[in-house]
C-alpha cells in the first residue's frame, strides 16, 4: 500500500488549495451577504455574482477546470475544454481535489465541478450521442450555461426510485412529459439551460426498465418552476432546489439518453463518482469546522482558561480528528475501488461512505457549533450553513438507510 | 408516588390541547407563509399577524392566560390579569402545559407564556418595585406590550456570565449604559418596548457582584438594533433575536433592578422555572415529531411496504418513545423539585433537564426528519424549524458543558 | 404529582439499606473470595455460604422478607410469612427496596426477593391449586428450598417464545417432557428443589396456546443439568445458569399449571413485575457504580490533578447522573402504571424499560470501569461483574429488539 | 495512492489465513475446553497446549515466523530465525498478517508474533547489547523462552507513565528492585523467564528521565507472583496477567536496557509497532465477529424470518462492515506514516487507531452477542470472550482518555 498522492493529484490540490484561499475564500463572505440582502429586499438572489465567472475564466486559464472529468470517458474533452494535463483523472486523483473544493460553498462553481452539473456532464459524455454532446455538453464544459436534475417527486418515497411516477410517454417522434419533481438542484439559477429527467415509460415493464431519462429545455412549454424549497431555512443559491411540474411538455424522441427503459442503467453509473466527490467535499467541510473549531478553542477563554481546556473540548477535537481521517480513508479506498472497475466491493463502498461520511461531519461541524455557541448558529461562521448542507446529503443520493440496506445485502450474500 | 396530573392541571391541559387543536394550529401554516413573502418580497415580516391579537382576547376570555405565573409569587396578578382559577399555578400543574404549547410555535404568544416575557415578567413579579411593576409588568400580562432580555455578548464568552463586559454605571441619578449584547430574543417585533439589561458596575467587587441588571427602554438614545440574526437560516419572526448596541444610554437609577451588582442573584432564580417552561416545550415538540413520523411511517410506500416495516424504522420509533417518555419524568421531577424549594438536588435537576431534554429533542426530530426524506428539510413540515429551535437550546440559557459541569460538581461533592 | 415515597415505602427502604450497609457488604468481599478459591480448586462453589441463611433468618425476623409480594395477589402470605406490615406491597412501594437490593449481588437473595424464585412464586401465588402451593410456595417463602425457570432453550431463537420446540405432552394422568432447555437460572444451587417448566404441548392450536407450564421436580428421573454456562467467564454462583436436559421425564398432572395451553397468559402476567424488580436492581447497580467511580475521581491523581478535573470526566460523571435519575424515573412510573392495572400504556413502558434500563447500566458502569483503568476489570471492584449482569440483561426476558418491536405497534397502533 | 497489498504481504497473507484455517482453528475449540476443565477442577491450565509446540514448529518450517521482526531493526535475525523471505517486513506489510491472527487467541502465539513478546524483542533488538541479545532475544526467537513487561501498578494511576513508583536503584554493580507491579501479561505461562521491568531510579531527574528499564530473570530471588488477574472473568490461560511483587531483587547492571534514567526513550519507540499489532488483531477479531453474526443472522429464525430480516439488524450489519473498513485503512495508514519516518503525523496516528479500534470492534462484537442471545454471552462462541479482550484493550497501552489528549495537543498545536 501506497498512501501518497500521486505527483499529478499532489500539484493539482496545491494549485487548488491556493486557488481557493487566495482568489475564492477573500470573496466569500462578500458575496454571500450580496445574496442575503437581494434575498431580504425582494431583489434577485439567484443570478450568479458576476465575480464568479471572473474567477471560472482565471481558473480555467490555470488548467484548474473540468477537473473532475474521468479518465476512463474524458476523451479529448478534457484537452478542448482545458483540464491542466490534457487528461482526465481517475477518482483516486480527483477526490482530494473535491476535498479542497469541498471547503467552500462557491469554489465548485468556480471549477466548474459542481453537482448536479458533473454528474449530468458525465451522463451526456458517456451516454449522449455527439449531437447532444455538441448542443449541451459543450456549453457546459465551458460553464456557459448550467444544468439540474429531476428525478426525486414530491409525491411518492423517492429512495425507491422504482417509485417515480412523473411520465414520459413516446408519442411518435416526441416524448410527452408530465409530472412533478422537486428537489431539483441547480434550477434557481436562470442560467440553467437543460434538466435531466427521469420518467415512467413502460409501467408493465421490468421494475428496473420501467423509466427513461431525456434531456429536456428548460424553456420548454409546460415547465414551471412553481417554487425553491428551503432546506432549514437556507435556499443555496445561486442554485437552489426547485419544485417543477411538467404540463405536457413534448421534446423529440432524439433527446432520450441512451434508450427508452434505460434510466437506471445511466442512474447507476452516474452515481458511484458522484458519491465519491459528494462525500469528499464533505470530508473538506468538516476540516475546515474542525479548524475553525480549533481557532475558537485556542482564542476565546471562558471560566480563566481558554475553551480548549475545559471540560470535554479536547477529547471532542480529538474525535473529530480521528472521525475525519478515518472517513478520509474510506472514501479515497472507494474512489481507488471504482478505478479497478465495477466491482461489487466497489458497491458497497460508494454505499459505505454515503453513510460514514454525512454522518461524521455532522458530528464534526456540531462539535465546532457548540463551542462557538449561539456565533455558531448565526451565519458570522460557515457552520451553520455546513450542518444544514451536510444533513441534506444523508438525503441526497440515496438516505442512509437504503445504503446500509446495499450494504447488508452485500454482507449477507457472502454467506448464503 | 403519584404520576397522575391534578384535577386543575389536567383540566386546564384538555382545555388548553383543545384551543391549541381547534384555534391555532389550523391558522399556523397559513400565518407562516404570510411571514416568509413578507420576508422576501422586502416586507415586513416583524409586525405580528393580526390574528395573533384575537386570539389572544379569545385566550384570555377563557383564563388560559398568564399560567406561567407561579403560585409563590403570582400575588393578585393571576386573579387580576385572567389566569384560570384566579392563582398561579406551581411547576408541576404548569409544566404540563407548557407541553401542550410546545406543539407551536405560536402558542406560547397566544397565551402570553413565550420567552423572554415570561422570565422578564417573573424578575419584575419578584423584584420590581411597584412603580416598575405598573409601567412595564402590567402591560406585558396583559400583552400589551413585549419584551427582551439582553445578556449574551458577541465578543465574550458568555457561557460564563462573569465575562459580561458592558457597561451599566451609576453617574448621580442615572445609569451609563455602553455595549454590545447579542441573541436578544423578542427584540425584533415592533412591539417590544422594555428591555432588561445586564451590565458591569463594579469590576473590582466579588466576581458574582459585578453586575447589575437595569430596565432599558427600548426608544432609549442610544439603543440600535444593529441586525437580527439567524440561527440555521431562520429568522424566528416575529420575535427574532437581535444584536444591539448601546451608546451612552442613560436611565434614572430607580430602573435598577433589586440593587446594585445584584444581577447574578435575579439571573439564579429566573432560570430555574424557565429552563423546566423551554424543556417542557421541547417535549412537546418532540411528542408532535413522533406524532408525524409515525404519520408517514404508517401511509408512504417504498419497496412495497410501509415505511414503518423498514429496516430500523419501528426501532427507532420505539427509541423515540422511551426517549420522550423519560425525558418528560425528569423535568417533571425537576419541576416536584422546585416546588418544593430550592435545594442542591433541584439545582442539579434542572441542570440535568438543560443537558437531556434538548438533545432527546433533537434525535427525535432528526429521526423524523429522515423518515420525511428531502421534504423534512423543508418548511412543508415543521420539522426543520423545530430541529432548529431544538438546536439553539443546547446552547440557550447555559450550553450542555456548564450544566454538566453544574451536575458533576453537585454529584461529586458528595464525596468530598 | 407527588414524587415523595409513601411513609411505609421510605421506611422499608432506610431498613433495607441499612440491613445491606452493615449486614451484607462487610461479608460480601470475603463470600466471593471464598467461591472463587472453591471453584478453582476443584471445590464446591455451588453450597450457598452458610452465612446467608444466617443473614436470611436475620431479615425474616426484622420483617424485611419476601418483599416482592404483590399487593393485589398476596392474600394472607405476607403476613404469615413475615413481611413487615403484614401485606404485600405494590409496585411503587417495592421499586425503591428492589434497587437498594440492586446494590449487592447477595442482598436479593438474603432477603428473599431474588428471580427466577420472585417470579416462581408469584406464579404459584396467582396460578397454583392450594396443593401446588402447600407444596411448593411455601418452603419457597420461606426460602427452604429454590426454584429455577425452564423456558429459553438452546436450539432456537428463544427471543420468540413460540418457538420453544421442547414438549410437555398429556399421556393420561401424567405430563411427558422432553427436550433441552438453558439459561435456568438458580439450578446450580443444590437447594433448587422445583423448576417451572414451558413445553409444547398442541402443535396444532392457536399461536399462544401451543404451550403449557408444569412443575418438574428437581429430582424427577430424566431431569440432568448438562452444564452450567458462563456468562462473560462468570458463573453466578451460587445460583447460575444452567444448560438441562429431560428425558422421557414424566409428572402428573396435577403439576400442569392453569391449564394445558395456557403457558402465555401466564408469561404475559409474570414478566410485568419482574422486569420492574429486575431494571429497579439495576439502577442501584448503577447508583452504585457511579459512586465507586466517584470515589476513585477524587482519590486518585494522574497529571499532577485528581482523575474528576481530567478531560472529559466530569462530564462523563454528569451524563451518569442523568441517565440513573431518568431511567429511576421511568422505572418507578412503569411500577405505578402497572399499579393501575393491565392497559396498553403499561405494556410499553414495561418494554420501555427493559430497553432502557440495561442500556443504560451498560454505560454507567463502562465509564466507572474506564476510570478505574485495568484494576476496573478484576475482581477488586464490583464493576467487571456488574457489566457482565447487566449486559446479560439486554438479553435475558425479551432482548432490547423484541421489546423495541412491543413499543413500536403500540406507538404506530395511535396512527392507524 | 495505492491500496493493493504488495506481493509479499499478500503471499503471507494467503498462507497465514490457510494455516490458521487448517491448522489452529480445528483445535481451538478443544484446546479452550481443556484449559477450562484444568482450571475448574484445580488443575495445570498455564502449561501450554503441547500442540502449541508442533504448530510453533510447522509455522517456523513454513517461514511463518517471527513475521513481526521490523525491516528497519531485524538485521540477519529475520533470516537466521526463519521468517519468510530472510527479512524483516515493513510495518504495512506485516499489518495485514497481524489481523489475520487476531481471528484466534492462539494464533499469535503459533506464529511466535504475540504480545507482550514481540514488544520485548523489539525492544531488545533496538537497545539490546550483544549479550542480552544472546541470552535473551534468541531464545525469545526460538520462542523457547517467553518474557513479560512489568510496568502497570496497583497503587497509582499508570495512565501517566511518570507515576510509576516501584524503584531500579543502582547500587555498585547491581541494581535493587523493590515494588509491585500489574498488568503483567504473559507470567502466568511457566516458559515466561524473563521480566521487562521499568522503575523508578532518579526521582529527582526530569520528569521524563527518572525511571529505568531492567531485565529481570522471572526466578530471581524475590519476584514473586502473588496473583493471577481476572478480566471480567478470565484469566486469559496459558498467558495471562499477574500482580507481582518485588522484595530487593539485585540483577547486574548490566542488565539495565539502553542507561539508567532512559525508560521513557524505550517505552516511546516500543509502543508504535506494538498498538498497529494489537489494533490490527482487534481489527481481525470484529471481522471474525462480522462473519458469525452473518452465519447466525441467514441461519436462525423467529417471528417466521431469518434473524437478518428483522428489525434493524441488516441496519446493524452494514454500520459493522462500515466500522471495520474504516478503522482497517486508519491503522493501515498509521502502519505507512510509522513506515515513514517518525513524525508528529504518525504520533498522532498512533493514538486515533488506539482509541477508534478497540471502541469499534466492542460495536461489532457486542452486535454479534445480542445477535445470537445468551448463547453469545457463554463461551460456546468467541465473542463473549472476544468482548472481554477488546474491552481490555481500550485500557492497556493507554486509556482512550490519554490518547485522546496526545491528538488534541497536536491538532491544536497546529493553531497556536
Amino acid at each position: 500500500m501506497d498512501f501518497s498522492l500521486s505527483p499529478r493529484a499532489a500539484d493539482l490540490q496545491g494549485r487548488v488549495r491556493a486557488f481557493l484561499d487566495t482568489e475564492i475564500e477573500p470573496l466569500e463572505a462578500d458575496m454571500h451577504e450580496r445574496i442575503k440582502t437581494a434575498r431580504e429586499s425582494g431583489g434577485d438572489a439567484w443570478t450568479p455574482d458576476p465575480r464568479i465567472k471572473e474567477l471560472q475564466a482565471k481558473a480555467r486559464a490555470q488548467g484548474l477546470w473540468n477537473l473532475f472529468l474521468p479518465a476512463e470517458h474524458a476523451g479529448s474533452y478534457a484537452a478542448d475544454f482545458g483540464t491542466d494535463g490534457g487528461a482526465g483523472l481517475s477518482n483516486v486523483d480527483y477526490a482530494p481535489l473535491a476535498e479542497v473544493m469541498g471547503r467552500s460553498f462557491l469554489a465548485p462553481l468556480v471549477f466548474n465541478s459542481n453537482a448536479p452539473d458533473t454528474g449530468n456532464m458525465e451522463v451526456l459524455l458517456k451516454y449522449g450521442t455527439e449531437e447532444q454532446k455538441g448542443q449541451w455538453l459543450e456549453p457546459l464544459l465551458r460553464a456557459e450555461i448550467r444544468s439540474a436534475f429531476c428525478m426525486t417527486e414530491p409525491e411518492v418515497a423517492s429512495s425507491d426510485a422504482t417509485n417515480m411516477a412523473a411520465t414520459a410517454v413516446v408519442d411518435g417522434d416526441e416524448v410527452v412529459i408530465n409530472g412533478r419533481k422537486w428537489f431539483s438542484t441547480g434550477i434557481g439559477n436562470p442560467e440553467c439551460k437543460i434538466l435531466v429527467f427521469m420518467g415512467l415509460t413502460n409501467p408493465d415493464a421490468d421494475r428496473h426498465s420501467r423509466h427513461t431519462m431525456v434531456l429536456v429545455p428548460r424553456d420548454a412549454p409546460g415547465v414551471t418552476v412553481e417554487r425553491m424549497l428551503t432546506t432549514m431555512g437556507y435556499y443555496d443559491e445561486p442554485l437552489g432546489h426547485g419544485e417543477v411540474s411538467f404540463d405536457h411538455v413534448r421534446v423529440p424522441v432524439g433527446n432520450i439518453l441512451l434508450g427508452e427503459g434505460r434510466a437506471f442503467e445511466i442512474a447507476q453509473g452516474r452515481l458511484g463518482p458522484g458519491r465519491v466527490h459528494h462525500c469528499m467535499r464533505a470530508i473538506g467541510l468538516a476540516e475546515k469546522a474542525l479548524e475553525i473549531a480549533c481557532e475558537r478553542a485556542t482564542s476565546r477563554t471562558a471560566f480563566g482558561k481558554p475553551l480548549a481546556n475545559l471540560g470535554g473540548n479536547r477529547e471532542r477535537i480529538a474525535d473529530a480528528r480521528i472521525a475525519i481521517n478515518r472517513s478520509r480513508l474510506l472514501v479515497m479506498h472507494a474512489a481507488w475501488l471504482l478505478d479497478q472497475g465495477l466491482s461489487m466491493e466497489a458497491v458497497s463502498a460508494v454505499s459505505e461512505i454515503k453513510v460514514e461520511v454525512p454522518n461524521m461531519a455532522l458530528d464534526v461541524i456540531d462539535m465546532a457549533i457548540q463551542l462557538h455557541g449561539g456565533a455558531g448558529m448565526t451565519d458570522d461562521f460557515p457552520l451553520a450553513a455546513a450542518y444544514v448542507g451536510a444533513r441534506s446529503l444523508r438525503l441526497a443520493d440515496g438516505p442512509d438507510e437504503v445504503h446500509r440496506n446495499v450494504i447488508a445485502k452485500i454482507e449477507l450474500g457472502k454467506h448464503a
